[in-house]
């Protein structure tokens, strides 16, 4: 074998790469990946998933957010938050994530190529880097490159108050308002880890509502409770442009005349991909105008030995899914048996409070017009949540009437990423709503909400 | 109807009475739940699980626990922590389940008869309280009556720096260093939780081990970070008498003649159940020697239509595991179907960190000449546990080599109580090791431990 050439080489080391390149050294495959040697790990790693929910844990805590229940709303354990003490922590993480990443990779005997990679032709990837041009070629390839923050000419970024999510933490103090343009899953994210900073939000957002794939209740519910800590939402607006006021403040003005105004702006309109890097015509591939590749349901494109996952193939772009995208990608390119489980696929969204689904929505269910019925819990009346100081979050039970399956939850509140999972693996099994009043939780937890909700919904039979 | 019969008396509201009353009330049946005014709730509310888990949080917050990764072992969030600040969250916490509790049973029609009951005969109870006698038929009766500490001649509580867990909130400063005699699960997780204060203590136990249904590793993991915290274990050793010594510090002489000094000693050695109270003779019952009443698998007592549940039959003396108890003996009593997973009740211990598990343990394997094999996490390594400032914990996966089923899950570590649902449903379903490697988990979550522990499972094959 010639030395540069593997079964499978992967373009880019954020969790769709890592997984397809462990999936197939395990298959006994050579595998190879390709990153920029200053983003191992990925978006997801560098400016993505790990710093943001890093922050969202060092803001929670630095905030005594939690606290607030038992202390009043003016408390907290730092008064003075510095940026630095939130990157900080960032930085702890981030550096322990990429040797955990690297250790991963090197355990599984896969080959790290340092550098940014195009196509050649449809097996042959150069790769450039400050040490010049090699080749690489690749029986089959996966396409992970991932994406980056999508620019707009109306809004001049500049990193320091005027800026994307990439450029974050570069500033040097905290805003005392901020405008965040884009109510996707990113942005809510961070405008409500802000609000717990006592930092006043303007949401603006295009479109008349947000985050279409999740319970209505659940929108309402974070978008009440982002309120009540000093967020505004503008919603069915767009931005025409982003300047600097007389006052030097940042000013958003709207195509519908009016002016927002604030310290600073974070822009989080949409992603783009990073396949414009590729030369994919090179390869004879081609991407839809906001860089996405298209993919069957085994991850392939339309060159069938070349694959592609993760964030570059559109939504949901969650670390997650991109994990399972890449491991699917593997199996199937090396004809390995691989079961999924599409129908129990878990979103988590971290919002402050987070939100967690799996299964229906109601929206779907009404529309396939099955007879659902629910059974809710909430959050604040369960032993767990007083002691942990929750005062909002409720978990809904979609269940068939007639034969009481399970058929979708979605939990807003604390520890909804985790306890989710109850749910999904009943889901997976095909349980029904029988089981949560049969099964015995320990007392107190978050997951007793799964009881009282069980038992609501039978109650409603 | 007589007012003053009932289908079903109930003699006591802790975890077991409450959920035999309600669920006989939705079973259509007359009820009532006979308690001590200021005993509503039970001693898990009082006294047991809902102030020492309100402690452990409210600890867990104020000592700034978790944040001792990132800034270092000494980091404390409020220097001066006092037993006000603690009394002052438990309080809270205890009025709103007082709160939820009567109005739970007010919402299910339920007659709640205030005073303290013993029997008159088989079917007749007499409530004795300030405002006299007054007496109670019932066609079923449930007896849930809980546990108190039991005490020793040797041990002279005064409540003060000599007391039980009933009087742990009672003194007026927190000691420098503890005794805590009986290691059991109330002792240790008192023990731990104390630790966590940077207070120093000295667990003393009879047996030569601790906990012995829980995993090994666990345990010496548990111990081994006890003791980074400043706890000392002497297993194997019997306290002959407690006593001042003479500089007014506490003193546990020991029969091997050693001695223990510290500037208090919490006696957790055993509970004593309150059956004694009951007068059970004129229902013609008994209890045996620490007061536990012997029941069927259908929790029904020598008398068939009198059914206790609760602590007063023993092990495990779980609140959620009493909650169930009652269930099952309200429907078996009045015939209604009711499903139970007695393989699959999971058993979470609050200690920090904190211990859950579910299904078979490895001993229990081994004895039964199961071929298991075991898949492992570690829980630092997770990116969720590295941002919560996690530095142990771990889940252990065991199942069966051939068959691939799911026999047990053991989890040390934040958020093991919660988590071990997860494993819970997926023995319940019957599910094998793959169901863990196919799964999406949300990212980051302590959650996808599971994923980590599947993999390395599926790799030892």
């Amino acid at each position: 074998m010639d030395p540069s050439a593997y079964d499978l080489v992967v373009i880019g080391s954020g969790p769709a790469g890592q997984k397809a390149a462990i999936a197939a050294s395990k298959l006994g495959k050579s595998v190879a990946v390709i990153d920029r040697k200053e983003m191992v790990g990925g978006v997801c790693l560098h400016t993505g998933t790990i710093p943001s929910k890093t922050l969202r844990e060092a803001i929670l805590y630095l905030t005594g957010f939690r606290e607030r229940t038992f202390y009043g709303r003016d408390y907290a354990v730092s008064k003075d938050i510095t940026v630095a003490d939130l990157a900080f922590r960032v930085q702890k993480v981030l550096g322990k994530e990429v040797e955990i990443v690297r250790a991963q990779l090197n355990r599984n005997h896969i080959a790290t190529l340092a550098g940014t990679a195009r196509f050649e032709d449809e097996h042959t990837l150069a790769i450039e880097s400050v040490d010049g041009t090699t080749r690489v070629r690749g029986e089959h390839i996966l396409i992970g490159c991932g994406t980056r923050p999508a620019h707009s000419p109306a809004v001049p970024l500049d990193g320091k108050r005027i800026f994307d999510s990439d450029q974050l933490l570069l500033g040097d103090a905290l805003p005392r308002d901020l405008i965040v343009v884009g109510a996707g899953v990113i942005g809510l994210e961070y405008a409500s880890m802000v609000t717990a900073l006592n930092i006043k939000v303007t949401v603006i957002e295009q479109r008349p509502t947000i985050l279409d794939f999740v319970d209505r209740e659940m929108i309402e519910s974070l978008m009440y409770f982002m309120r009540q800590r000093g967020a505004a939402f503008r919603l069915g607006e767009r931005v025409a442009r982003v300047a600097y006021d007389e006052k030097n403040r940042v000013v958003a003005y709207l195509e519908s005349g009016k002016e927002v105004h604030g310290d600073a702006l974070l822009y989080t309109v949409g992603r783009q991909t990073n396949a414009d890097l590729l030369h994919l015509e090179a390869a004879h591939l081609a991407a839809d105008e906001r860089g996405r590749i298209a993919v069957n349901e085994f991850f392939q494109t339309a060159v069938p030995h070349i694959y592609a996952a993760g964030d570059v193939i559109g939504f949901p772009a969650l670390a997650s899914t991109s994990m399972e995208q890449g491991r699917l990608a593997s199996c199937h390119m090396f004809g390995a048996y691989c079961q999924s489980r599409p129908e129990a696929i878990p979103y988590g969204i971290y919002t402050i409070p987070e939100i967690s689904i799996v299964g229906k929505s109601e929206h779907e269910l009404t529309e396939a017009k099955v007879p659902y019925e629910i059974g809710v819990s909430k959050f604040e009346e369960l032993a767990k949540g007083q002691m942990l100081g929750v005062d909002t979050g409720m978990l809904k039970l979609l269940f068939d009437r007639r034969t009481r399956k399970l058929l979708g939850v979605h939990i807003f509140g604390e520890r909804a990423t985790e306890i989710i999972h109850i749910g999904q693996a009943v889901l997976a099994f095909g349980g029904t709503i029988d089981y949560f009043r049969d099964a015995v939780f320990n007392y107190p937890t978050m997951a007793e909400a799964y009881k009282v909700a069980g038992l609501d919904g039978l109650n409603r039979l």
